[in-house]
């Protein structure tokens, strides 16, 4: 594979084009969308209109003239298209872990004779927090979390167990659940299932209808481009809406918010998710963002990311001053989500060093240098690049010194 | 009272050049912004600047160069400040509804024998339904609600009772509490009390610290100006850090987020209050909206808040035309917050005549027109102008007809 091969590539991209719709810096080969997802111009200019002319000019009467109340339902809807999922079953709210803690304690409502949350040592640490803090209420009686290796999850599924919660691609290795199959599994012991999408939404097409998913939550501002902080997701299908109680019945989830009846009253389908006031600014900011998805198909933006890391994969395997780097994703595109992870000894240094040749990847403790490949921003060219300069710094072990050995706060 | 006099008083109000800080319109008297505060210049800036800077130039480095993962303390830090609190105990996240909800889990917890939380049926109806949320897991025996009306509510309070649950100033009439006298009563029988401060805070002094308050929370869209469904704060008392623990444990919560250890351990402050990643940019806007106080005495503030609303009734009272309107909010200024609420069985018609010509009032379910008094923004002409309307309507009866009789979405 030489540079011309590349620049084909490239010519050949159905995607080529997208990029136009982002507004990223031209000096940088942005690896880390699934961190944190890049600007679209679409965004940009929402975030205008909705600063002067709906807060700005047209003040509280935004919430009925600009459908501001609106807005949970119609970016769920946007995103339903990007998981498989029929209308009704997606709202826009809070933040994933709240959205998982409402799932969890829903599901756990749906199971009264069964305690048992199981989950990954090695899912993503912020969701095991979630079900932690939720086995500690009640003097511990809520629920109990079992966590167990990745090998040992399908014996550990028996009819004790209320709810499994799962990460779809996990964040750190990139390494992908079989959803249709470990769903259908936990089915069989009457178990229910929470999928945390995060690392997926955006990514590579979903058909969660089509293979029995119960419940899911994702995230708003990795490859769905909605913004820092952008607010997450919640899927639940259609069949469990009777059955939903969840505790954190704020007005927005009230059958009749604006009743300002004195008893809390669920909407009857995915609305009862909702809790308090949504931050419009962020989710608005988030809907203009969607856009950028309506002519894609996401068979194509599959295919094209996995072109982006295979790409990537051979021009390290195939470097001599890159094979310190070891391949901590599966090896087989089929088996892992849009990112590649390497660990290494000095994988933070190295980092570093990546940034400021201007190439953003991301450090995850305590080894593991991460590659995002967000397909909507990205060219084969970028990728070249992108191997090109990590190949330097290896050689030249550029990373070595004390500029680059102070612990990071945040990548 | 004439217009002469009206025009002195603004000629001698010390926050009169304060509008010029807001983005807004000339051609409306926004008497709403104890509902959504008005847009200041700052926040559209900051606005910009996050898109275009921080997210779109910067991506995902932003999280430390533009010191994104400080937000939630530094923004309530600023609020620290209006609350009458000393540094380490305010942090912005999340909405009002969710922040209740992890105090009120904090407070039972802290109540290991107690399982009654106390509040007022005329609370604000979202409170409640936190709380009855709460109310409903584990079979219904994780706490009890106990709902009363306002005159019965000393002696309610006894030593089963673990959480008083109030607001300090009423949604719908404006009627102020004893916020510091209720906290001692409360104190006096082991219990502990969880302020929502939604109406209060940007609109009059307050001295939590010094009032022994446990708990607070409140909300960033009304009179702090912080933009539609801004985030929402949590104030804890220093004295009680060591004893929280609540089941919302996400990872900005986390001693070391960053660490991705398997195990939750809460940072030790007001942090571990935190859950989520929050949304980025509302928290920005929300950051910049606040520079707005920074010059303000809200003693000051709260004298013209006081002069707004007196100016308001003694012209409403002085008209024979708007006699009809019977006001609900107490009649002395010092047991009201920074609103006058009227009850008529036409509200929502005379609100909808009044938001025609200019006048932004808001509508309560089932009768109440309510008119909120933001000093930082209007002036008495304004007060004189909106009056002087409001009689016009009254008058002319142009409120009734079938274009009115509609039932509102949202007001």
């Amino acid at each position: 594979m030489n540079f011309q091969d590349v620049q084909e590539l490239d010519r050949n991209d159905p995607l080529a084009d997208k990029r136009l719709e982002f507004a990223l810096p031209d000096n940088i080969i942005y690896l880390d969308g699934n961190s944190l997802g890049a600007l679209p111009l679409a965004a940009q200019k929402r975030s205008q209109q909705v600063m002067e002319q709906q807060w700005g000019r047209d003040l509280v009467t935004s919430w009925n003239t600009h459908h501001w109340i609106d807005l949970p339902t119609q970016v769920g809807e946007k995103i339903a298209t990007l998981l498989g999922a029929a209308r009704d079953q997606v709202i826009c709210c809070d933040s994933t872990s709240v959205n998982l803690f409402k799932l969890l304690c829903a599901a756990l409502e749906m199971q009264q004779n069964r305690r048992v949350v199981v989950s990954q040592e090695d899912n993503f640490p912020a969701d095991l927090y979630m079900a932690q803090g939720l086995s500690q209420i009640s003097q511990g009686n809520y629920c109990e979390l079992k966590l167990t290796e990745d090998t040992d999850l399908e014996t550990l599924l028996d009819d004790t167990v209320a709810v499994l919660m799962l990460t779809h691609v996990n964040f750190r290795t990139g390494k992908l659940h079989d959803m249709r199959k470990l769903t259908e599994l936990a089915h069989e012991k009457g178990i229910l299932v929470i999928w945390d999408l995060a690392h997926s939404t955006g990514a590579l097409p979903l058909a969660l209808d089509e293979w029995g998913v119960d419940f899911a939550v994702g995230c708003g501002y990795k490859y769905l481009n909605g913004g820092p902080g952008a607010p997450a997701f919640i899927y639940a299908a259609k069949r469990h809406h009777p059955s939903i109680r969840q505790p954190l019945s704020g007005w927005m989830g009230h059958a009749a918010p604006f009743s300002f009846a004195q008893n809390y009253q669920a909407a009857p389908g995915v609305q009862q998710f909702l809790c308090g006031t949504p931050p419009i600014l962020s989710m608005s900011v988030m809907d203009a963002a969607l856009s950028v998805f309506e002519d894609v198909d996401m068979r194509v933006l599959r295919s094209k990311s996995i072109g982006l890391s295979e790409l990537f994969l051979q021009l390290v395997e195939s470097s001599e001053a890159t094979h310190e780097l070891e391949l901590i994703s599966p090896r087989e595109s089929s088996e892992r989500g849009s990112q590649l992870a390497f660990a290494h000894p000095q994988a933070f240094s190295i980092c570093q060093v990546l940034i400021e040749r201007g190439v953003i990847a991301d450090f995850r403790a305590p080894d593991v240098l991460r590659f995002g490949f967000a397909p909507m921003y990205l060219s084969y060219q970028d990728i070249w690049k992108a191997v090109y300069i990590l190949a330097e710094i290896m050689a030249n072990k550029t990373y070595l010194g004390d500029k680059y050995s102070q612990v990071q706060k945040v990548t």
